[in-house]
């Protein structure tokens, strides 16, 4: 039975929190997420390959993914992390570097990741708080739903070339 | 006529706004508080001596301050800098090291400053927001508008000396 992307997004609230269960154990589930070779893997919609150009995984060390489309287009993302308490918890910052010139610059995000284990599956919690409400729901308009539900799709299946 | 510290802690969210004017134009105020040398000058209550351990200000540059009592008593604060916008605007992240063990770990603060100059005064906003309301109402719980109250007097003080 697959597993569900839960989004929960409460009205003037400044945070959006996705959870999806993986049929794997913490261990593998918290290695798939911080290994730089398996990012390429599962991070970020199918169309586009993803290349890790930096990715430290230790208190403020730094990471920063590009994604590249068919026709050339870049799409890059970057951050800091700011703890790592494996297999349990992930504190990190994201930024995307290609945002609309209108919107202006300094849409930092402080997303913190929880891998809980029961009953042998992995419940990956994902938090982010935005600097605002509107940064919040402007990455809901953007379609981040999708994007994020291909991502875990993608993501079960690195886990089950693991086991 | 001294201005005031304004802090809004809406109930249910997980933000804290601060804004105090100062009468001073807003490069100065920038420079006071992105200084190395000026931070010992204001940052903190009076009855303890702050020392920058580290502070390189660009993005992705680190920050440590480090406050001593006259007892030996230690505490520490730090965090990474995401955006310097020189002199409008300051994003960066803020965690205390020396939180009570209960607490847990994992308490990471995000930041924005920002600085506006109305009629040769600068209004200092910082809006710090919290990975939960529980956070954000522990801060306040802490009596930081105390401490924030006595840092702006001695930013205030300290922006007469540099007239």
């Amino acid at each position: 039975m697959a597993h569900k992307l839960k989004v929960i997004a409460e009205p003037g609230k400044q945070e959006i929190i996705m959870s999806r269960t993986f049929d794997a154990p913490r261990d593998l589930v918290f290695k798939a997420t911080s290994d730089p070779n398996l990012i390429p893997k599962w991070w970020g919609p199918r169309y586009l390959t993803t290349t890790v150009a930096e990715m430290d995984v230790k208190a403020g060390g730094r990471w920063r993914f590009v994604q590249r489309d068919d026709k050339g287009n870049e799409f890059a993302f970057n951050g800091v992390y700011h703890e790592i308490a494996a297999p349990e918890r992930v504190i990190s910052t994201f930024e995307f570097e290609n945002l609309p010139p209108e919107m202006g610059k300094g849409h930092v995000v402080l997303q913190k990741v929880t891998f809980e284990e029961v009953d042998g599956k992995t419940v990956y919690t994902e938090k982010s708080v935005y600097l605002s409400v509107e940064d919040r729901d402007g990455m809901i308009q953007s379609g981040m739903e999708g994007g994020a539900t291909e991502s875990m799709d993608r993501l079960e299946e690195v886990l089950a070339t693991m086991k």
